[in-house]
């Protein structure tokens, strides 16, 4: 790896003749600030914050960092789960938080190009007035940047797909200071090699992304909730598979195992039993075809001997269905107060979640463990929550975490579905992908040779 | 650009011993049916055809080949357009027609796992007793492997995405004979480069892709088929853009222009008048809910001073609606018997379509060309058809062809949305992607830094 170099005062001045005295700082309160994302894993400063305002301004700070040999991680909003925007190496914490405009709306093209710094939920607050949204949906108020960076996803991904799949064109910024566009505004796209699909997931250790192009989608006009109770984990997936084959294309498709249903209820007072549940969300076009849709998912559930099941049309009763779900981690906080956490993110192919959720439940029993089970069913992901309070449980929940990683390696699926692979995951990428890791070390090499772009993520330091 | 070999003898023992005698051959009629697609481009011959029978054997060949200076060129079913699979320099023709194998079937994961050789029809006959479908859908027999090569996409793109949108992993081949396995069996994928994508559209340039796992998508119990005759190309695409924004998915979206409907309403018996026509197919679970979606389209169509409308759920009227249209191009050959074809293929954003449409229209009046315009609306993807017959005529197509594709990248879209760069659109990949092609070079330096994988493809020779 590069030996890097620390900012010298001749590249501060470079620096600040790009984006001006007023868009950087070295004050430590504003390097704090982004040395830690919401992952456990420990902080670290950059030494300079750099807030560019162009997309010129990322090229020439990426040119000037790498003629210096300065390392540049890029910055969103700091909501990751898996230490992806921490400057391991210091150098640029490159922040896109004065980068945020909406550039152009294309409504009738259900298309939008944004700066990397807008938050995904301010978006959709905008593009409500249209009717239209942008679908990937992670949860926190994250970065359009950063979620392009991380491959975002969400609960609504087993309808509208992950951020990598609502994304036609982005403006890139390469290490050594060219500023290119990829992709089109077509959605259709056969025009040689598909560099946005590479940049996006990349963790900005490829290039850096200063605008994209969004698919929207048109708000649903019909919105449903429906909440079941399954006496087993493999029936609760019976339905899963069942429901897809039928095809009904359910916006959303939620797991939550016993023990996590067990605690909600107790918790939030809410009647959700302590076996697994599917928590789901339909989108329609009219009120009547929902009714079609919700009876025959209750007709599939019956069939594979639901125990509790409800389902609404009603707004109000299908939001406190999903707030329950989506305060899940604040209730966990107030249960286990002063816990740290260990957030995990796994996805297998559907038909092996049961393989998956057994494995979880013994891997924490036998590492005598508290964790928590919830998952995106409808795409085959689970992340699991593992409190820890001192320095053996957290030992534990790394081993507990390498287990479960390498069980979902082993049925086929990946060691991260949606939250990257920043610094976390970066030990299982050979034996995720074996040889493949080798091309992609080439490709990093061929488009940023001096390793200046996010450095110590995704490739392990061996 | 390398200076490639011939196929010495001792090349030719090499590749004996991997694949055995019995799969290559040199004959003039082999190499023949292999040096042309279905374009306009001039066939090249091979000076050998291989047909390996796995991963390993392809691997095999392109270590062999690279080291010999070689150039392969994969072939499929050699149904292209663009004159894809053309082995240019000569060298090898890497025939899959040997390697057409279902590998896996993993129905309750909507996935299979395949060899590229297999025909997108034959391998929709036999997912149909599971239900089960490969969506994308380019026409004639394509292999897989030529749709993966040219990311080939089909009137239900619309709602089921195209090729590249239906992959979940690949074996790829490269061209120093390293075998890799790129992506997983999980539907979310957040693990390092996404080099799935990357390989897929590359048309054998980076990689040869030796199995691939296909998203399925569930066979749509309910389907209906909508046409519309329109006064005008704008309020046809007002109708798109009202029906996509309604919410409703439909599975197919199709763009016929006045022309081209008045000529297939006098060839084929039908009353399609003489105006712009969208043509639909809508996928629903229930049969209720189709009548209301159709109701709902007809609406739309009604507010946008529809001219006719006709919209049924009978499966026989629907197979009658769409043959017409499948069978455009028999339709045209017998109108214009002895001619040669120009088949353009370009896409924009939806908004542009009327503009797009109204300078093709210009062009061919320009040129004193008969052209066909038909596209799928729903993703701005547009046909064009140009018969003739002497070498002026000839000349003109290629004329009209540049002005049309330099219009459509113009109009923010692509000179290709679903055919391929292949020979064809080699020399409009620096209009349209600018400094991102030099990217692309570099990737493929990276990769095959002998160039000997497909050479003249995506890129041109200047």
């Amino acid at each position: 790896m590069t030996q890097f170099r620390p900012v010298s005062e001749e590249v501060l001045q470079q620096l600040e003749s790009v984006v001006g005295v007023e868009n950087l700082s070295s004050a430590e309160s504003e390097r704090r600030l982004r040395s830690h994302d919401m992952s456990h894993h420990a902080p670290h400063m950059a030494e300079l914050v750099v807030w560019p305002r162009t997309a010129r301004q990322v090229a020439d700070v990426l040119r000037i960092a790498n003629a210096a040999l300065v390392p540049v991680t890029p910055w969103g909003a700091g909501s990751s789960l898996e230490g992806n925007p921490i400057p391991l190496f210091g150098g640029i914490s490159l922040s896109f938080e004065r980068m945020n405009r909406i550039v152009a709306l294309h409504a009738d093209d259900f298309q939008v190009t944004v700066q990397p710094g807008i938050g995904y939920k301010d978006l959709n607050a905008i593009l409500a007035r249209d009717g239209l949204f942008f679908a990937p949906d992670p949860g926190a108020n994250a970065s359009i940047g950063g979620m392009l960076a991380n491959n975002a996803a969400g609960s609504r991904t087993v309808k509208y797909g992950a951020t990598r799949d609502n994304v036609l064109a982005t403006q890139v910024a390469l290490a050594d200071g060219r500023l290119i566009r990829t992709g089109s505004r077509s959605i259709k796209q056969s025009a040689g090699y598909d560099l946005t699909h590479l940049m996006i997931g990349s963790e900005g250790t490829l290039g850096v992304i200063t605008e994209a192009t969004l698919r929207l989608m048109p708000i649903a006009t019909v919105m449903s909730g429906v909440l079941a109770s399954f006496p087993t984990v493999a029936a609760a997936v019976e339905a899963v598979v069942a429901i897809r084959g039928s095809g009904l294309d359910v916006a959303a498709l939620e797991f939550i195992d016993g023990p996590t249903a067990a605690l909600i209820s107790r918790e939030e007072g809410v009647a959700w039993g302590e076996r697994p549940i599917l928590l789901m969300e339909v989108h329609a076009t009219h009120a009547a075809s929902a009714e079609l849709d919700l009876a025959l998912i209750e007709e599939i559930c019956m069939a594979l001997g639901v125990m509790a099941f409800r389902a609404t049309t009603d707004s109000a009763e299908r939001r406190q269905m999903w707030r329950a779900r989506h305060h899940l981690f604040e209730t966990l906080v107030r249960v286990f107060p002063g816990y740290k956490w260990q957030l995990m993110d796994i996805a297998v192919p559907i038909s092996s979640l049961p393989a998956l959720v057994d494995h979880v439940a013994q891997t924490l029993l036998n590492n005598e463990l508290v964790g928590f089970v919830i998952g995106h069913a409808g795409d085959g992901n689970v992340h699991v929550t593992m409190p820890y309070n001192d320095e053996a449980t957290r030992r534990r929940t790394a081993v507990a975490n390498d287990t479960i990683v390498y069980k979902a390696i082993e049925l086929g699926g990946t060691s991260t579905g949606e939250h990257g692979v920043g610094i976390g995951k970066a030990k299982f990428m050979s034996r995720e992908h074996g040889a493949a890791l080798d091309v992609m070390r080439t490709l990093k090499q061929a488009l940023d040779p001096n390793g200046i772009l996010n450095p110590g993520k995704i490739f392990s330091a061996e």
